[in-house]
C-alpha cells in the first residue's frame, strides 16, 4: 500500500523495544523493522543475529525504514538485550509448562502502554523462526503473547508476529490516527431530493414506466426508498438530474429536426 | 512462531475473499497465502498477476499454506473476480476524491463479519505494491479500509496489509455475532451491479452526457461511486434497469411507429 505522505516529519514517541532472538533470515529482519516504522515503533534489538550484522538483505527488505535499521543495536546475550527493560512480553505459538500470564496481542499492548505511560521501559521479545523460544529465555520474561492463530496452521512468520504487535500497540497508544477520515459530503436537502425523485417520477409517467394507476405509489416509494440510501450530495443530485435529462433526450439527439417539442419536457 | 498443531484439521469457515490486483512479486502472493492460512481465510484470488500464475516463488514463500495456493483463481477483469461477491471493501493508504466511507481494520471486519454472518459473500480488495488501486477499482467497491499507520510511514506491504486484516477478521469472527440490520435486502452480486452500471453508462454514451472522452472515466467513477452507496438489493437493480430503459424508450412510445431499430438498444 502506497501513501507515506513525505512531508510529515518523523516523530519517534515512547513505545516497546522488539527484540529478536538469533534471528535467521535478514529478510525478516528488515520486514519487521519496516512493520515497526508503519506503526510507530523504532528501537529494534538483535540477540545473536545468525549471519551478523549489519546485513544487506535486512536494509533492502527494510524499504526505507533507515531510522530503525540504523538504529539497531546487536547483544550477544538476551539477558544483556533486556537489561533496562522492567517488563517484557515473550510472543510464542506454543502452549509452555512455565507458569505465566497469556495475553493476546490487544491486551498485551495495553499492558505495555500502562507501563509505558507509567515512565518505564517495556519490551516484546520475538524467537528464532524455526522453533521459537527456549524455556531459559521465556523465564526472563514477565508473561506470554500468543496470537489468535489457525491451530492446524499456526506458524506465523517472524515479521508478521512483529506487525501484529505493532498494530495493536498502534492501536492501544491514543487513539489511532486513520490517515483520512470518510469524505463524505453533506447531504442534500430534502427539497433538492424531492426535486430529483419527481423530475424522475414525472418522466417516468410520460414513458409508460407505472403500469397501472393503482400501483403507482407503491413503486413511487420503492424508488424513493432505494436512492434515498445513497445519501445524496447537492452536487449528486445535479448530475443525477443530468443523467435523466440526457436519457430521456436520448432519441431527440438522435433525431434533431423532429424533436423541439419533446426537449421541452424534459 | 513455530507451533502448527498437525492434530488439528483445518477447517474452512466461510469468510471474506482476498482479492491482489496485479500483485507484482511472488514473494508477496505466498506471504499474503501464508498470513491467510494463519487466520483461517483461504479464498485468494488474483487478478491480472505481474509473473503469471502459477509462480514458484509464491509456493516457497507460502510456507505450507497448500490449500490457499491450490485454490487460487486468476482472473483478467476486476469485475469478473468480484463478481459474486455483494460486499467489497478496497484497502488503501491515500485519500481518495471518491465519496466512500472509511473503516479502520477492526470496523472493517465488523462489517465483513454481518456480511457472512447473513450468508453472503464479501471480499477485500488490495493493490499494486508500488501504486495500490486506481479510482475505477475503487468505485466498484462498497466502502474503504485504511491502517492507522504512521503518516511519515505509511507503505505497508502487502503482505502485511492483508495480515492485519486477515488478524483483525479473526478476531470479529470470535465475538458476538452483529446483527445485520433485519430489514435491508441482501445486496446484489457486484456482476449484476456492474450490469446496470454499464446499462446507464452505455445509454450515457448514446445521449452524448459525456461531454468528452476524457472526461468520462471521472464521471463514471463518480457515477459508480454514489450509485453503490445505496447497497441495491437485486430486486432494486432489477427496478433501477427498468428505469433506464424506460427512460430511454420514452420518445419510442410517443412515436411507436418510428423507432423499432431504436428499442433495441435499451
Amino acid at each position: 500500500m502506497a501513501g507515506t505522505d513525505s512531508t510529515r516529519e518523523l516523530v519517534q514517541r515512547p513505545g516497546p523495544a522488539i527484540i529478536l532472538v538469533e534471528a535467521q533470515l535478514g529478510e525478516n529482519i528488515g520486514a519487521a523493522a519496516r512493520a515497526m516504522a508503519n506503526f510507530g515503533l523504532w528501537d529494534l534489538r538483535l540477540v545473536n543475529p545468525r549471519d551478523g550484522w549489519p546485513n544487506e538483505k535486512a536494509v533492502a527488505s527494510a524499504a526505507k525504514a533507515h531510522h530503525v535499521i540504523d538504529g539497531v543495536r546487536v547483544f550477544d546475550r538476551l539477558e544483556d538485550a533486556v537489561s533496562d527493560l522492567s517488563f517484557v512480553l515473550a510472543t510464542t505459538a506454543r502452549k509452555r509448562e512455565l507458569t505465566k500470564q497469556v495475553f493476546g496481542p490487544d491486551d498485551a499492548a495495553k499492558q505495555l502502554k500502562g507501563h509505558i505511560d507509567g515512565g518505564r521501559s517495556a519490551g516484546l521479545l520475538f524467537g528464532r523462526e524455526r522453533w521459537g523460544l527456549n524455556n531459559d529465555e521465556i523465564a526472563l520474561c514477565d508473561a506470554l503473547v500468543t496470537l489468535p492463530v489457525e491451530p492446524a496452521f499456526a506458524s506465523l512468520n517472524i515479521a508478521q508476529a512483529v506487525l501484529v504487535l505493532s498494530y495493536e500497540w498502534r492501536r492501544a497508544s491514543d487513539v489511532p490516527e486513520l490517515l483520512f477520515d470518510s469524505n463524505i459530503k453533506p447531504p442534500a436537502s430534502k427539497e433538492q431530493l424531492v426535486g430529483l425523485f419527481e423530475h424522475i417520477e414525472g418522466e417516468l409517467d410520460e414513458s409508460g414506466f407505472f403500469k397501472t394507476e393503482e400501483k403507482r405509489p407503491t413503486v413511487v416509494q420503492n424508488l424513493r426508498t432505494m436512492l434515498s440510501r445513497a445519501t445524496f450530495s447537492e452536487q449528486e443530485v445535479r448530475t443525477m438530474r443530468g443523467v435523466v435529462a440526457s436519457l430521456t433526450r436520448r432519441h431527440t439527439r438522435v433525431n434533431p429536426s423532429r424533436s423541439q417539442s419533446k426537449q421541452d419536457k424534459s
